[in-house]
């Protein structure tokens, strides 16, 4: 069965992206630096049609977070801020769905990317998206207010955290609005990389 | 010459105690999951008079945090939380110097322990803990407050964060009211142990 997974890149003060972020600056002021330890792997920059890039173990464990996902979930304003900026053959080279208020036809992109916009409900988006996955999982693209509705209501199963030792100061958490106990964690892995800590987690609750 | 280093356990959503802390409830609620890794070391049960407890990595972490310290700077709602429940031998074993706006007389305790009040600034605090510290270094005991003001002194060498897989969900964070890029850190140490993920910092700037 598909299990749902999350990986995301937070800062050591816990944010995801900096502060002003929108479609003409999608990380925030700030925030690429969370996430530099990636932009230079190979696996990334080919998924955004780049050669080059470092072969490492982050360059393993961005294409291992790629391959094992049938499927994603994404919010509408992470949708909006990659929309303008990601190329004709967008990274996920799979079906996406796209959580919004406001409906729209499928969006069919080149490498096997299409765009679903479902307005009802996260399980109907989930639901559709394991349906989609044909058996693999589904990944949580973010943001995190998409991810915090998954937690709230139960239906993650993993994450991986790439913990980055930088301080944004302000931004978007990635942990917020969830209340006390959302979530019992086992932590299943822990990788060391030069830029990052690489840790995963189980949820056993 | 004395450097100023930090040790300090984070719950995966960045904080240090629970809400509703105080004198009756030092951690806030919850606050003691974030611990428990450390409750269970024997250097830390000798160090507030108790025997038993487990020899692992961990409980060399714990050892070499305090035998680190020549002296401790500290907040004082830490004191005002600790001074209600540290045995008779509180587990600094060295001079402590508390923040204070009201000044206070010194206050002696067995085995090592002088809480001394300092209501000037920091600067004095750290002047006073480095001349104490006779050659070692001076350990922050916190709380969240004090460590921040330290921050954004730019008055800290070293940070070892005890990263550990809970969500509290509210509560008193380590990093915040800190601006943007207070401290830039380069990660030098990870050490994975089963119910936290130790790694160490040098502030760079």
């Amino acid at each position: 069965m598909s299990r749902v997974y999350c990986e995301v890149g937070v800062s050591l003060d816990g944010f995801i992206a900096g502060p002003n972020r929108g479609p003409k600056n999608p990380l925030g002021d700030g925030g690429i630096r969370i996430h530099e330890w990636a932009f230079r792997t190979t696996a990334f920059l080919e998924r955004i049609g780049l050669t080059g890039g470092e072969t490492s173990q982050d360059d393993e464990i961005v294409k291992a977070g790629f391959a094992r996902a049938g499927a994603y979930v994404m919010g509408r304003r992470m949708f909006d801020e990659g929309e303008v900026g990601w190329p004709e053959k967008p990274p996920f080279q799979a079906p996406v769905f796209v959580l919004t208020h406001s409906g729209r036809e499928p969006w069919v992109r080149k490498g096997g990317t299409t765009f679903t916009f479902v307005t009802d409900s996260i399980e109907s988006a989930l639901n559709q998206a394991k349906k989609a996955a044909n058996g693999k999982d589904v990944r949580l693209a973010g943001g995190a207010n998409i991810i915090q509705q998954f937690i709230k209501a139960g239906l993650i199963d993993g994450l991986r955290i790439h913990h980055s030792p930088v301080l944004l100061g302000e931004g978007v958490r990635l942990f917020e609005h969830l209340g006390a106990d959302a979530l019992k964690l086992e932590k299943i892995e822990v990788i060391d990389s030069p830029l990052v800590t690489h840790i995963k987690y189980r949820v056993t609750r």
